[in-house]
């Protein structure tokens, strides 16, 4: 867990959020990126170290379709950069941590990523991604 | 805006949840800290150039009693680090933010800090934090 790579936050509206945290943070979103995989539309922005990943859904089976159903717009989840994310599951899983995808999966911005169940990290949807060669 | 200051997670027992972030993030709390004004105790990890505080409420009129009662254990804000805080607090105003103290209060780690309402946020509770002279 080298720094936090990004943090994740679900919306409803990208367009008007882009807008919102244009004004928050002083600065404008650096791309977009549809993750077709996940059914989401993404947008960053830079902060420091860093990014804000804002998650807006693109069809009603996307995970952050359902998590909005369930709970409402907010931190989704939190993202850590990693050197090597076979070595990082292999140590989490020895650790008790629950895994939701033990294989990587392809992610936004170039990453492989992996899940942690929250239920096993105190509510905290946690990532851990390493990018792609 | 200048980066990440912390992420804050809403825990129940600080405890056992510094032994849960202590096999995620493979290191240790460097330290923990009790803020009077907010019925807290906190714990500090290290993760880049970011901070994780978990936060445990000391008392049943601590915000993060009240968090854990209406919601769960989780991600309960992000902490911006800024230069000025009364000139960041006026632009935010300006921009149409809803501040929740206008006038910095001591938060914890000789931090000034203010809170925005999460509903002018998209539902994510921010906080800015100024280093105290």
């Amino acid at each position: 867990m080298r720094k936090i790579e990004h943090l994740g936050i679900a919306v409803k509206d990208l367009k008007a959020s882009n807008q919102l945290f244009k004004k928050l943070l002083g600065k404008e979103h650096y791309k977009e990126e549809e993750v077709g995989g996940e059914g989401v539309m993404t947008s960053f922005f830079q902060v420091g170290e860093t990014k804000i990943e804002l998650l807006e859904a693109t069809r009603p089976d996307s995970p952050i379709a359902k998590y909005l159903e369930q709970k409402s717009e907010g931190i989704h989840h939190i993202a850590f950069d990693v050197e090597d994310i076979h070595a990082e599951v292999e140590r989490l899983i020895a650790e008790g941590f629950e895994i939701l995808n033990e294989t990587p999966k392809a992610g936004a911005d170039n990453k492989l990523v992996v899940f942690l169940h929250p239920k096993s990290t105190n509510g905290v949807l946690v990532e851990l991604c390493q990018e792609r060669k």
